[in-house]
């Protein structure tokens, strides 16, 4: 696994070279997009690349690729690293100028990918996992996919450090998302979910399942909702791109519901499932 | 100028390559300061090693080497490149290791810094410059300098594309600071500045001028100021380690008083000039 795709050409990994004066390093100025890959292939690609190109129009970073050639790229990069489970990453930086604020008006975009094996958290996405709440202290567009990532570190470490497995970020009273990952209640029999405004990750797993949901006859709200009712929900789970539909069976150290993954929670993880043959 | 100083070797900036998978590059993981160069020495070192070590501090990077250290490479990097008047940029990202949100076990500190020559912004200093506000969209570790910059960015070339030199920056009514500097105003002869929390960065030159205030007997005042207030200001101007005491002259296409630097910024200016010769 170690043919990277840069600036238009693959390399081996140990001959890439990122520029001191590349703005990713000096501003985390950016955007990304983190693909699952399932037999070979991209996993719902249309979404992902759509919302490659709404961060980057957000931060007004012109698209060097269409998605049509990012596609073709990206497929022959996973055909080179013969990957057939795992990710796919891609940025997309501003470019390589001398260090200043304002947007270089001779550089162009710098794009890196490269892909990694990985298996699905089965065992995980039996048992569930442990979330401890943590304050959301990020900017206010957090529906941009960028490189600014700080708080996202932070507040995954400060979980793992308190003896969980990942972070359920709270803005005041208003339970918003995790650190790399969405999370949904259910309440009352409804699934219940921030909306996609600029306070979350718009994912590409959140829109799955909530299609899945809807399908499935599940009632579902996306509307904000409470650490008390996080607190008091029958069940709880994260979706994400390698996480999939992961439930959470315990919240700074208390329960949720019986502590076991909730019979909704199952029947979304096996709907999710039988999407991966397409 | 094209020595850089990178993991303790000093390097032809050609030379300088960083890994693909440097933190700061990934995520943004990291912090940074730039320090003014006047006769070939290091302004105020010790307030900007200080804040360094709290911004390491405030996202849990252990500093590599202590002031002292820092301060003694910095002169043989200033030395080396023969530096007189410009700027000194340091950064220092978490380390080099697979993408992961959580901090990497068994990786080093990554620490770069170069230099550029800069003359003072006299002109600039003399006529004064047009500000734009701008909504303050930043997460809420302003107090941090670290490589998570991307509203500033954005702040900054908004600004510019409206018409203006630089960006002042509020959140709600409050005004905070600039894109990458702080802002004061003169009201009722007394001076105004919102005070160093969490919500604006700790500048240098801001404590440097707040000295100067009050050693002059201007009155002086750390407290929120609204937009209102500030449009009605008698005097507004910025502080900014390469700014020096820059005078705001119109804001939003409207004078600051009759369009002229004022009294009390023309005399903290001349207070500024001062200390250079120290």
């Amino acid at each position: 696994m170690s043919i990277y795709w840069v600036q238009g050409e693959f390399w081996p990994k140990e001959e890439i070279r990122v520029s001191p004066d590349d703005r990713g390093y000096l501003f985390g100025d950016g955007v990304y997009e983190m693909f699952r890959v399932y037999g070979g292939k991209l996993y719902e690609p249309k979404l992902h690349f759509e919302r490659l190109e709404r961060s980057a129009a957000g931060i007004r970073i012109p698209m060097p690729y269409s998605a049509d050639e990012l596609h073709e790229r990206l497929r022959e990069l996973i055909r080179r690293n013969n990957l057939q489970e795992g990710t796919v990453y891609i940025q997309i930086t501003r470019g390589t100028a001398p260090r200043n604020h304002l947007f270089p008006k001779d550089s162009a975009p710098v794009t890196m990918a490269y892909c990694n094996e990985l298996k699905r958290p089965l065992a995980q996405m039996e048992a569930g996992i442990r979330a401890v709440t943590v304050n959301d202290i990020r900017w206010l567009h957090c529906d941009y996919k960028t490189l600014n990532l700080l708080p996202n570190v932070l507040a995954k470490q400060e979980a793992v450090d308190r003896g969980g497995d990942d972070a359920i970020l709270h803005r005041g009273e208003v339970v918003t998302e995790c650190s790399a990952s969405n999370v949904m209640i259910v309440s009352q029999g409804r699934l219940i979910t921030h909306p996609a405004n600029h306070l979350i990750l718009h994912g590409v797993t959140r829109a799955v399942t909530l299609r899945l949901a809807a399908a499935a006859g599940i009632p579902v709200e996306e509307r904000t909702f409470t650490l008390d009712e996080l607190r008091a929900a029958e069940e709880v789970f994260q979706t994400g791109t390698t996480i999939e539909v992961m439930p959470v069976v315990m919240i700074d150290g208390q329960r949720v519901g019986d502590g076991q993954p909730g019979p909704v929670t199952r029947r979304l993880q096996k709907h999710f499932e039988a999407t991966l043959g397409d």
